[in-house]
């Protein structure tokens, strides 16, 4: 067997930590990157330090920022009395990338997971509540907190507990619906989603 | 829409510079980047830096190495008679794998490919006609040169013009076989590889 050179092959193990990568992409990438040039390796190498060294969690929200308060909560022209709860900055940017949406976010850290060990302490519930309470003057009281997190059997556990969790606040609770994307053909969804799709009807005679 | 941190654009932008990485997967390396502790990207920095610092070409093949000369091309045990041509490193690894082959390699810089302008002058033929100089004296006389090349437009104008070259010399020349694959069902080749597996077939009698 040839033996490959020690240096890639760390470089190789570094490749196959991202998620999605298997062993034969993280070969291709590093046999990539030993083609070339130095300079453009370099820039590669600092564009992944200065991102672990300017991106920080915004104070309020816990969106990535490189600033105390990420753009969208320094935003005047979006609604601050609207939250929009995400587990993960990924479905941030899938909301927004929607742009129908214009209120504020709330990040998780994640969602309850029993099978895990991931409780509600770790999901960073107290910053969410914290913005709820009414006796913070300066903002903008908040009307509705929207849960945009998938209909899977962690994000259903952490809705339902979220939800219970809200009732002690004066403020209307929703969550996305579900049903069949748009464009998507009935026969190849679950009959689960289906019925839920049935459940969340919306009347046609006020259009 | 949400304003990406600019170094968090950056990012993603390196990452989709490396071969068949797309915008979405880009992004979701580098969203994977700013939730890993800071030392672990700084490992993948690093990795990063050390490939193109540690390692070069191998002086006599080719190949890659940390060393001035290969692993392969230093080995004892290998048979030195023998030079199997290969057009880069992905493929010399493939033949490693197989454990087939115990000669040694040189590696091409690339295919010849009028569309692409890139002639044989770029390839590194000159190293290759080099080691099958007979006044050598030091080494063992090459005695075949195997040309493992893709069977593709590019491959097989390679292959000529290289056999054309190498009739000067007292070495045998041989290209690997084109076929169906071990496990291939006939079904799923086009005629030409049929026809070359039909070309290309050995007899069973010396078995």
């Amino acid at each position: 067997m040839q033996e490959i050179p020690e240096s890639l092959e760390v470089l190789v193990e570094e490749f196959r930590k991202l998620p999605s990568i298997g062993k034969k992409t993280a070969q291709r990438l590093a046999l990539y990157i030993v083609e070339r040039e130095g300079k453009q390796v370099q820039n590669f190498a600092k564009a992944l330090m200065d991102v672990k060294e300017k991106i920080h969690q915004c104070k309020i929200c816990g969106n990535i920022t490189e600033e105390e308060i990420c753009s969208i909560c320094a935003n005047p022209k979006r609604d601050h009395g609207i939250i929009c709860v995400v587990e993960d900055i990924s479905n941030l940017i899938a909301m927004e990338r929607g742009g129908s949406y214009h209120g504020v976010y709330h990040v998780l850290n994640g969602l309850i997971s029993p099978m895990q060990d991931f409780g509600p302490e770790q999901m960073g519930i107290d910053q969410l509540l914290a913005r709820l309470e009414p006796d913070r003057e300066k903002e903008e009281p908040i009307r509705e907190v929207i849960l945009a997190i998938s209909a899977t059997v962690e994000g259903e556990t952490t809705m339902l507990f979220l939800a219970e969790l809200l009732k002690k606040y004066d403020v209307e609770v929703s969550r996305i619906a579900s049903g069949i994307p748009v464009g998507g053909s009935l026969e190849y969804y679950d009959e689960l989603t289906l019925s839920k799709a049935l459940e969340d009807r919306r009347s046609m005679n006020d259009d």
